[in-house]
């Protein structure tokens, strides 16, 4: 039991109080041009899948992110006076506090739905049902479900706007498009395609594309910047790493794939590596990869970043968080503002 | 798994972008000259039963939820600072959220208790002692709980007003003043006594009075427009569909009542419909009149319209949906602004 | 079941308005000076332990809550666009509701992880990775936790304060707090060195120092004012009520301690009775002292002052309510003047 005053506590906080990163979000405002006319067609739209987005709406969100993150004073608040329902049926805090952070910056109100086990759902109210009933009740809905159905089950009677959080196993549009922030932010140049083509990077993918959301919207809107992508790496054990149709869809936007199950051979050339363990299915998880680990002594090629979706797990060490590879904390730093960004395209209102 | 855009994600949202319905909340505002006096007595007041409310109060509270409905841009917000205790100890979301929407619509701040195994009650604390603490904490409460003394006991101790939102069988009186607020906006002669007079309604109730806080609380409010109803057909199994004196009040109020079995039979001269098949009964519900169901191919009486509180189950087909006789959806579309109107009653602050 | 208005629903609630108490909070403001130096000093700062407080600090606190208490009108909201993550992992209202209400009071927006088992800690990340993500989601958090070093694990990773809501057996500040506010709103005096001297008060503790929180706090926090306190009696059966180390820390800073069994023959000699039964640990709580409990036919000495954290058992009886000994709901009306004191000092922003 303490018996004396914790040293930490003495110690003034003043360091700590800058929750900033080291990246530099302001470099893509000034190697994008500002065009709201790509985000126009985001008003008033379903987010689904990470198929919706055009390489200019991608870009352009990324862009409104980085002014949300540069000038917060800008913050009007324009969501004052609309309602979020927050529905996650399955066990969350990163996303949904991210979410809910970003919908209270932007000044607006929230209602969630977090155990299903204590709403109409339990009563065996239809998916239709729900979401006529959604529609006076707020402005959008954020909906992660076990179900990969239900979010599409829903469009027919929604008529407020629905943005994906993780439909099963399906996708995590809005996780890829923070991956795709963090990508951005770290290598403006791959959205000049004269300089990609220059020098097109390597991305190494450890993961199950066929089982992992976050892994199936990421290499979706990698296609987006296949000019600047040499190959993407698949690091997996799996025999059958992918799911039916999804190796030809992404081939054919131009994305040079190859799977491979030596990591560390793999490593030294590659310049972004993106891990992730889990694979949540239902109240459950898979674990996939168990034997695949970055650590500090991981034979990166330098300057090579690395990218996680996070919570992590023993495939992530501990002592990479202070070196410069360390990009999954800044991943998480801007997906609040990615965030933002998106919901104030869909609700046609920025700051 | 899905391998391309699903074509409703192609479509614009524009067409879909309208939450109104076709009732028409205007003819309120037409037909009742606006008096805001009878409103003035429920400031500060607990609404716990139906039986609390006068002829003009609630006609007035209708007509106040129709200006919510008809003119949103007048919403000053004038709950800002005003704190909602929202304790559901009781599974519920359509309840829930529609209270929520409301407070939030007004501009109010939200705490919620929705698992009554996480809270104080389940340190056994006595309802007198909650009752004290709440108010302290907030402005109003709302309450639903499946003991239905639970509210009435709290009273003694409480100096904030509550709200019934379900207390056990008894009643759920912001239930019913959605189900009039549609009865009056589909038939505002309603409130002319001389036109009730000369053609008076059929309200048909497949229910069980006894055990479904609802119809209960439906009932006590029907007796104040008692002369513009020829009679009220119950519509039940049930040898014994009423509680001890629940009938005899009625009566005495001036409603005729009839029990009658056949469904069918009874439609053809029922103006309006009102169904319900669940009678939730502490953590676990009762089904009742489970033979009993509408459908498009019922025999309704045409313009006859359907009430039903939702969240349905096969006693209402959803085949039904894209009839005339579909207003249960009217019916929860206006629960929001009823329950705007009375909680700025309560709280003696209009927008 | 109820087939009549019952006539509580009937009486006006105008005499239920007042929400305030008898105790006099103007007293604090007319015998402590203002002095804003010694607030500046807990910018930016968790508050894990009473410890932390200077007798300045303590003082200037509670002057600030009187503050809040006697001139609503004042407050600005200055907690606008500043987000509060409430974190209770372990089952509570009392607090939970407290913090919210004080944070809702002054602006602020809140996010609630209410139940462990839906959050990222189910998927078993480290405080380490919770706290680094909590920086980025809002602007202060308030964590309850049966795990008594949790809060201390999170500091090395935390940029945002963090205020300990209760961890484990081991402290809870802020209601200690918020029972020196009510010490010093019943004797001002006690902070006039002069008077103190004259008539030192004797505090009566029923309850077990080693494993109760809420009394280590409170101990801790009497230190500072101990040339008022002529002795602190520790009424308890427990053999070894102190936990190693704690009796020597209080009485190396001036407390007077005395262990006794019999608490109707100390009764007449105490000025403050603070009575607590229950330890929380776990998912579950110990009994102490059964045998104790007061009621109004206890031998109080006249104007003696009952606290207890509540919730309550049967260790207080109820017919002590109405007696002119009862400040525990003067103790629990406070609690939200004080934390909104606290936590205005804390983001440095005075309503």
């Amino acid at each position: 039991m303490v018996t004396r005053l914790d040293p930490r506590l003495a110690e003034p906080l003043e360091s700590r109080l800058n929750t900033e990163g080291f990246e530099r979000p302001l470099a893509l405002q000034e190697t994008i041009p500002e065009d709201l006319v790509p985000l126009l067609e985001l008003a008033h739209r379903p987010v689904i899948s990470a198929r919706q987005f055009s390489r200019e709406q991608l870009i352009q969100i990324c862009r409104l992110a980085s002014q949300y993150e540069t000038q917060p004073g800008r913050n009007r608040r324009p969501l004052t006076g609309k309602i979020l329902i927050s529905a996650f049926y399955e066990p969350s805090t990163r996303t949904r506090l991210s979410f809910e952070s970003a919908w209270h910056r932007l000044g607006g109100d929230i209602m969630s739905i977090t155990d299903a086990a204590t709403t109409g759902i339990a009563k065996g109210e239809s998916l239709y049902d729900v979401a006529e009933m959604l529609n006076h009740y707020g402005d959008l809905v954020v909906l992660r479900d076990s179900n990969g159905q239900a979010v599409y089950e829903m469009l027919d009677a929604l008529r407020i706007p629905i943005v994906n959080a993780g439909n099963g196993v399906d996708e995590h549009p809005t996780q890829a498009l923070a991956d795709m922030y963090a990508i951005f932010k770290w290598r403006p140049q791959l959205l000049d395609p004269e300089v990609c083509a220059k020098a097109p990077i390597r991305i190494g993918v450890i993961g199950v594309p066929g089982r992992m959301r976050t892994v199936r919207s990421l290499l979706l809107f990698l296609r987006l910047i296949a000019k600047g992508i040499k190959e993407v790496v698949l690091i997996t054990d799996d025999e059958q790493p992918f799911s039916e149709g999804q190796r030809e869809e992404l081939e054919k936007a131009g994305l040079s794939l190859r799977a491979a199950t030596d990591l560390d051979a793999e490593l030294p050339n590659l310049d972004v590596v993106y891990i992730n363990a889990i694979a949540w299915v239902g109240d459950s998880f898979e674990s996939h990869g168990s034997r695949y680990r970055l650590s500090k002594a991981s034979p990166f090629k330098p300057g090579a970043i690395v990218l996680h979706p996070l919570a992590r797990g023993p495939e992530l060490a501990t002592d990479l968080d202070d070196t410069p590879h360390n990009w999954y904390f800044a991943q998480a730093r801007g997906a609040v503002y990615i965030r933002m960004a998106l919901l104030s395209c869909i609700l046609k209102t920025y700051a």
